[in-house]
């Protein structure tokens, strides 16, 4: 049997993300030994009573202690905090790595603070659903998904390719770039998707003509497919925002440009821009399909009560 | 073995509606006999080839002749059309209804052209896909979906009775309100996510520091749930925005407003607001999951390449 990866690994924040990772690395046998910290007290027994690691503290520093490596999964404003809180503890060779969706903002806030910031490989991890905590993990959730590592100008290489080789493990798919272009990249793919949700639910729970009752029950007809990302967790969503602040906000300047032209096509009649527009918009699902980041069934192949497949 | 609801019922545009109503009227035989009519002949020969229909002509007066109940599956920019060309043929006694996604336009088109305006009863079923034409549809695409009708104050209610029992045979369930109610209703639950879902694809395809490859490559972080709704019939959407124009624009200011909220909360780092709003909008999706209206498995219960299911 090949020796594991890791001697111990230890992850910091154990919710969907976290304890996904758990149950790859035990499922796969990538290190001897699992150690969890999470400030939370419920999810940390939540945790143990699903038994996904050996280990488990309410304190970052004790669960990092001889480890060989370190994954942060928080919220991404509390990078500093553990950064902080584990560099005591950190040896020379420890990797330090995390799953943040924001990676200019985590290494401002963690690099400063290590002891050994050549071992700091940030990654993030393309994959998620709606739901959160321990119990919403499954091991698979990386399978055939993309993840991003943004070294540093100081990340040595072998650090890189050791976090490489965790995430392989995991099933995902490696990418390369700078933390800068990560976060225009995630603003337009992730982060605007996420806000523009949010939003629309939000609009259609304050309105007086229509009731909340009458949404929900005719929500089929488009609405539904928004719930999913805005039932995301709000606390890492109000992280993401905070943190990316600058290439949000221009992601959002072009969303309203494109949509008052769509505005002013409506209220001017120009049918030809708006056919031109939703034509041309078909092509990027298909291509999503092709590469493999998306089902062909239609209505996300969902089976719900009563929808046959035939 | 019971009567069947219908002798001759005839589908005008045999597109996914159109084919999914043909197919539920065949298996529950709701009609002896089934009639279709479709300008595009290359439609027409996929209907015969998908043996839909008993009868099949390019020309919806023919189709419509010795009907008892003639419905009406075009965009809603062309209901005019079809009532000038059924007008002729239809009987005291035929029924005329249709399933667009806009009703007061719907019968401002057709009442006038009716030769018994009070056999008009507009329909609207909440269900759809992605797909068109008529190998898209299928037997159950309105299984526990909801079926809108806007009688006029013409429509007469045995008219109105027998078009509830069509759709309670196809599966439906029935929900009666004005056509002015409808469009204001539909434009927040339906209208305004394809034209935010049309204006984001369209945003992330227009980027220059980002590449498509890239936006494609990780569009799992969200950016792919809003291309299901993109990928939708451009001609059908087209005329929805064109015939709800007023409903629209103005749930589009809504939207617009309390995005620009939002925007200014990031700006300013009013994390609270933030976190305010990303809570509330959970409890919307876990309502329409309780209404039978989506699934609850994680991620639309997709199942790709590679996405388990532990």
């Amino acid at each position: 049997m090949d020796e594991p990866l890791f001697r111990r690994l230890t992850i910091i924040g154990i919710g969907l993300i976290g304890s996904s990772i758990a149950r790859k690395v035990r499922a796969e046998r990538l290190a001897q030994e699992i150690a969890i910290a999470d400030r939370n007290p419920a999810a940390l027994s939540e945790a143990a009573e699903l038994g996904l690691g050996d280990f488990y503290s309410e304190h970052a520093s004790e669960a990092a202690t001889g480890a060989d490596i370190v994954v942060s999964c928080v919220p991404v404003g509390a990078a500093g905090n553990v950064a902080q809180e584990i560099a005591p503890v950190l040896l020379p060779d420890t990797l330090v790595s995390d799953t943040g969706s924001v990676k200019a903002s985590v290494i401002r806030q963690m690099q400063p603070l290590l002891p050994y910031p050549a071992r700091l490989v940030p990654a993030h991890p393309i994959a998620g659903t709606e739901n959160s905590g321990p119990s919403a993990g499954f091991a698979d959730l990386f399978e055939n998904r993309w993840c991003i590592l943004t070294p540093t100008r100081e990340t040595d290489l072998r650090a890189l390719d050791r976090v490489a080789e965790l995430w392989r493990g995991l099933g995902a798919d490696i990418e390369t770039m700078t933390a800068e272009h990560h976060d225009l990249v995630l603003a337009i793919t992730s982060h605007l998707p996420h806000l523009i949700a949010y939003n629309i639910v939000g609009t259609a729970d304050d309105l007086e003509e229509v009731t909340q009752s009458e949404v929900i029950k005719f929500s089929a007809g488009g609405f539904r497919d928004f719930t999913r990302l805005a039932a995301s967790d709000p606390t890492m969503w109000r992280d993401v925002f905070l943190h990316n602040r600058d290439a949000v906000i221009e992601a959002l300047g072009r969303f309203s440009e494109d949509l008052a032209a769509l505005q002013r096509a409506i209220r001017w009649g120009d049918g030809d821009m708006l056919y031109e527009t939703f034509t041309r918009t078909r092509a990027i699902r298909r291509n999503i399909i092709d590469a493999g980041q998306e089902i062909a069934a239609p209505d996300f192949g969902r089976r719900g009560p009563g929808s046959g497949s035939n």
